[in-house]
């Protein structure tokens, strides 16, 4: 919007942009003080800024992928994370030849996930592994005082209470659409 | 389980490695009027065959994916959606040296979405494009009788109400587990 131009917005907007009622943009925005006024809306400039403060209260946030993979080559190489000041500072793979890829992000051994933790004040992580991994790999960023990961290895990981743990499964997000476009024609409700 | 020996199994233990509790796993079994019973828990053999008689009733489900970039092609590669029976039978991409690509799966220009859709009966598509462009395709796969969609583009497409939509967006995956562990020092309930 501020791209375009737009100077104010109200919430009905937002809220019809986003899939949200207008009523939810406005408690959200209450609840971070942002205020809005019945009759011109919210300020797009200061809706920007209220917001980058929000989430980005540290800065840009440095986050590791361990597996350099499919999946994790292509969250190395995503640019939307730029935007978003989410950086990626390193990934980790155990193939000597992934090591030696030629890319922006360095590939290490996962010898080396204690040192890189460190050195870059590291608290996020991504995991990226095969699933036969996936454990063993956790355990061992838990170790190292990693304290929120997203697991995109097909398997439900086991992480003390205090990890903050994001399973994202790509089969399950396109399995779901698939049972449901199946369910259609048999006249079974389906969300 | 199966590969392990194991016969028969409880609901708790499946309840366990699930992350949900044996009272759920029980009233989701029944129903689908899958039998177990209390002394020695379900079978496994045939666990597996009624869960594959749900999800794959109609058998192994020809799917598309429209955009050959990062995303894309890791999606277009992993071997995990074969077991799912989840069948990736062409690529799109705008881009000529994509439609180029040495790979085991076709890369097609846009303009044969209709044609291939028609062809392999897909009626479940993956959008992998970049955001500008993903209502667009958005909108011609709708046109072309696609009934689901799954959204990796960091945007929120409007379609009919018919159509089965998942918007998948991997940044507000990472970015909200980044966000949790950022309050966890300012002592701020975060699920």
């Amino acid at each position: 919007m501020q791209a375009l131009g737009v100077k104010r917005v109200f919430s009905y907007t937002l809220g019809k942009e986003t899939g949200v009622s207008a009523e939810q943009v406005r408690k959200d925005f209450s609840e971070y003080r942002i205020k809005g006024n019945q009759r011109g809306g919210y300020r797009v400039d200061e809706l920007i800024r209220e917001m980058e403060s929000i989430f980005y209260q540290n800065g840009s946030q440095n986050i590791i992928v361990v597996g350099r993979g499919n999946i994790g080559s292509s969250l190395a190489n995503y640019s939307n994370f730029i935007q978003r000041k989410i950086n990626i500072v390193a990934t980790f793979d155990m193939d000597p030849a992934k090591q030696r890829l030629r890319s922006e992000i360095p590939v290490y051994t996962i010898e080396r996930l204690a040192e890189i933790i460190e050195r870059f004040c590291v608290r996020t992580a991504i995991i990226a592994v095969p699933y036969m991994a996936a454990q063993e790999i956790c355990d061992q960023l838990v170790k190292f005082g990693i304290e929120g990961i997203i697991n995109f290895a097909p398997v439900i990981l086991k992480v003390p209470d205090y990890i903050i743990l994001n399973n994202v499964n790509l089969s399950d997000e396109i399995e779901s659409v698939i049972y449901c476009v199946s369910q259609v024609d048999q006249l079974v409700p389906c969300k």
